[in-house]
């Protein structure tokens, strides 16, 4: 199915617009024109000639010239009649936000709406969604307000969400964090274009790099694999909905029937999907797949200043089934000579609390022409007294090498932070604690072995 | 054994306080000064009369008076030398920073000073230790400077740890995150003063309520677990060296040879220590620990304004052995008359998105009064248009009433975070994702019913 129009229109027409500037079709209007969408857009408004400050039509008819999307927002005793006057129009796609179908047991609006839609080939997004953005274009139709929901700088993750709440507040973290974005979806109740019709578009989008995904449930579980299996990024994905205790809560919430989780799980294996078990792990594997990190080998080699995150990384590495990877000959020899007779020559690599800028220096360097490892897990401590700021150029420059991927782990406040993003500037992943940056190596690791 | 003088000394000395600023002993030295410690500090420095423009000693011989707490910064050729002549002036409490002992093979050196120890009665925390902080008295001989080390506000969590990098990682990141601290100790070594005598120690002060333990391995098994089986307040312990191939990283560590995993769960579970599987879980815990939150059953009752937070919120309470709780009928009839019809009734309790605080306010009290549940997991997702900062006193005033615990699952960024911070200034603990929520609350349910 084509859906390009619904992220490339060049005319929006918004219906719904009030005069009241919180409502939903105010709050789509007017961050439409704040966001820079250099196409034309409308309000319409039956009982207004002017809203916000800006022209309104009493109907889509009104409008001289096509349209190429339609963003309801009018309340749901007079959708059919909104959606009559848009196939009038002769417009062919609609992003629907009303909500007060199918989930809340409406199943003949559901029908009536259908019908107009299938007589008049019109392609629906919705309802009961959040709306859509395309970073690439200023499309925004989200009917959040900046200050309450920050928008992320333009990047090359898109966000695929069957949740519109859900999507909305990681949406707002991904934004705080500097993660940038592609393109945002909430697809609501899915009448018509769903999941997979969307995956499939953003598979074919030059600007998506990799996919997030929270489902439900899908309706069309054979479109669904069908379209997985001819995805070429990753696709994280989260599953909301796991057990039978917790599935009856999705039936209320957007009205779909979902299988077993063991039977999603099949179908993410199968389909090399990378299924996140909790929200924080959708975070965490961003960090390197957004930096197109590619792990080619399980073999990990710890770098450390401090002895018991050493140890810890070592713990996670066993724990999340990849392995410590042992030091070669060559590598030894190296540290022997250089190396205080304090420091442990081994996996973990302990260069002591008193480690300096040349001592990482030279570990990273060896490690990273170490036949025996395949990932470099860095333990950067800055609360011990050696390391300065210089740090993240000698990384940066060694990382540039693209000999192996090098993922920082850092725990710390202030100068912490400051140094993780100025390495995360720089393409290098930074993670807080190691458990995090382990998870995330296997989940790389997972994707490239399976994908092959 | 007492080891009071060490937390509460009135006099201390250091040996080792150099002309250089940044060698440990004059970091330390100044630390102290400018902690703001009420006691009397000296600087000892055979060499010099002056250090850092403070007289210093050629010997702690030549101090008048007494000495509490002499802190040993020396290198490790001369530490017996200066040991010797702590023991002339009858000091009976050393605090050892100095390294190059049985952690590095030099079991000669351990036992050399064993014998002088052991002579004159003298304890010692240490040797290879970053020191210990009492933030009730200012005392601070941590060597690192504070602008790479924040440290945490007055509070009632103490931190023993056996590694001083991992101890002053989570010590800073503990300050920027707002915990408050009683006690900090890196025990290093301990060659004579042992986890087991400072979590003694702990145990009867005053200020300590909660207590965090980082060990890879402890040396008297039995007094281990008999001192845990005494403790009256909750002990969150993080292990590390947990698999075999992860542990031969703690033998060059800290020394000590470390049991099983299974053999510490074992002492674990016996203690009711609150065993963390990870760095995070640390910090989660400390939430609900640190307020004093107790858990009292296992039915939790979720509140949401966004389904699918809902959704995985229930997929968290399930996943870490917890019960969704089943509405009373009393709170179905008060909802279906209050609630708009698209409101789901059920757990979870969806408010959605137009949610605002009254309607919050109805479904909280609601709750608190429903017999059917014994925790409150409350999501509030800011960037939905309804919802004002009056939440916080709205929620502040029904928590006061202390009907069961309310804990809040916030995701997102500036408004969230802001409100997140006033929430915890008022005692309600607050999360950035539900699993961390659920996972803490059972930690907590866990040790209350077992404490039993």
């Amino acid at each position: 199915m084509d859906i390009k129009k619904f992220f490339e229109p060049e005319s929006i027409a918004i219906l719904g617009v009030s005069k009241t500037p919180e409502k939903v079709g105010s709050v789509i209007f007017k961050n439409l024109i704040d966001s820079g969408f250099k196409g034309k857009v409308f309000a319409v408004n039956p009982n207004e000639d002017f809203v916000l400050g800006y022209k309104s039509y009493p109907s889509v008819k009104n409008i001289k010239g096509n349209i190429d999307l339609a963003i309801i927002a009018v309340p749901s005793d007079v959708v059919i009649k909104t959606v009559k006057e848009c196939a009038q129009k002769k417009i062919k796609n609609i992003l629907m936000v009303t909500a007060g179908f199918g989930e809340t047991g409406n199943l003949k609006l559901d029908e009536e709406l259908l019908s107009i839609l299938n007589k008049n080939k019109i392609k629906l997004i919705g309802p009961n969604v959040l709306g859509l953005i395309n970073n690439y274009n200023n499309v925004d139709t989200l009917f959040i307000p900046f200050y309450r929901l920050k928008r992320p700088k333009k990047g090359n993750i898109s966000f695929v969400t069957q949740s519109g709440a859900f999507g909305s507040s990681v949406l707002d973290l991904i934004s705080a964090e500097g993660y940038g974005l592609s393109k945002f979806i909430s697809y609501g109740n899915c009448l018509d274009i769903d999941e997979s019709d969307l995956l499939d578009y953003l598979n074919k989008d030059k600007t998506t790099e990799v996919i997030v995904l929270y489902i439900e449930g899908v309706k069309n579980g054979r479109k669904f694999f069908e379209t997985l299996k001819k995805i070429k990024k990753p696709v994280i994905v989260l599953k909301g909905g796991k057990f039978i205790e917790s599935k009856k809560s999705t039936l209320s919430h957007t009205g779909s029937l979902a299988g077993t989780y063991e039977t999603y799980q099949g179908v993410f294996h199968q389909t090399c999907c990378i299924p996140a078990d909790f929200i924080q792990d959708v975070f965490d594997f961003l960090r390197l797949f957004e930096k197109n990190i590619e792990v080619k080998g399980n073999r990990i080699q710890i770098i450390t200043n401090g002895g018991g995150h050493g140890v810890i990384s070592a713990d996670a590495v066993i724990h999340y089934g990849l392995k410590l990877a042992e030091l070669s000959d060559l590598s030894k020899k190296i540290f022997k000579k250089s190396l205080p007779s304090i420091a442990t020559i081994s996996n973990p690599l302990d260069l002591v609390g008193d480690a300096d800028d040349l001592r990482y220096k030279l570990a990273i360097e060896t490690c990273l022409h170490d036949k025996n490892s395949d990932v470099i897990l860095l333990n950067l401590l800055y609360q011990t007294p050696r390391l300065t700021k210089n740090i993240v150029d000698i990384i940066t420059s060694l990382n540039n090498k693209n000999l192996k991927p090098i993922v920082v782990v850092s725990t710390g406040s202030y100068l912490t932070m400051e140094l993780e993003k100025a390495l995360e500037n720089k393409g290098i992943p930074c993670f807080q604690f190691p458990e995090n940056a382990v998870k995330s190596i296997k989940a790389v690791y997972d994707y490239y072995q399976y994908r092959k």
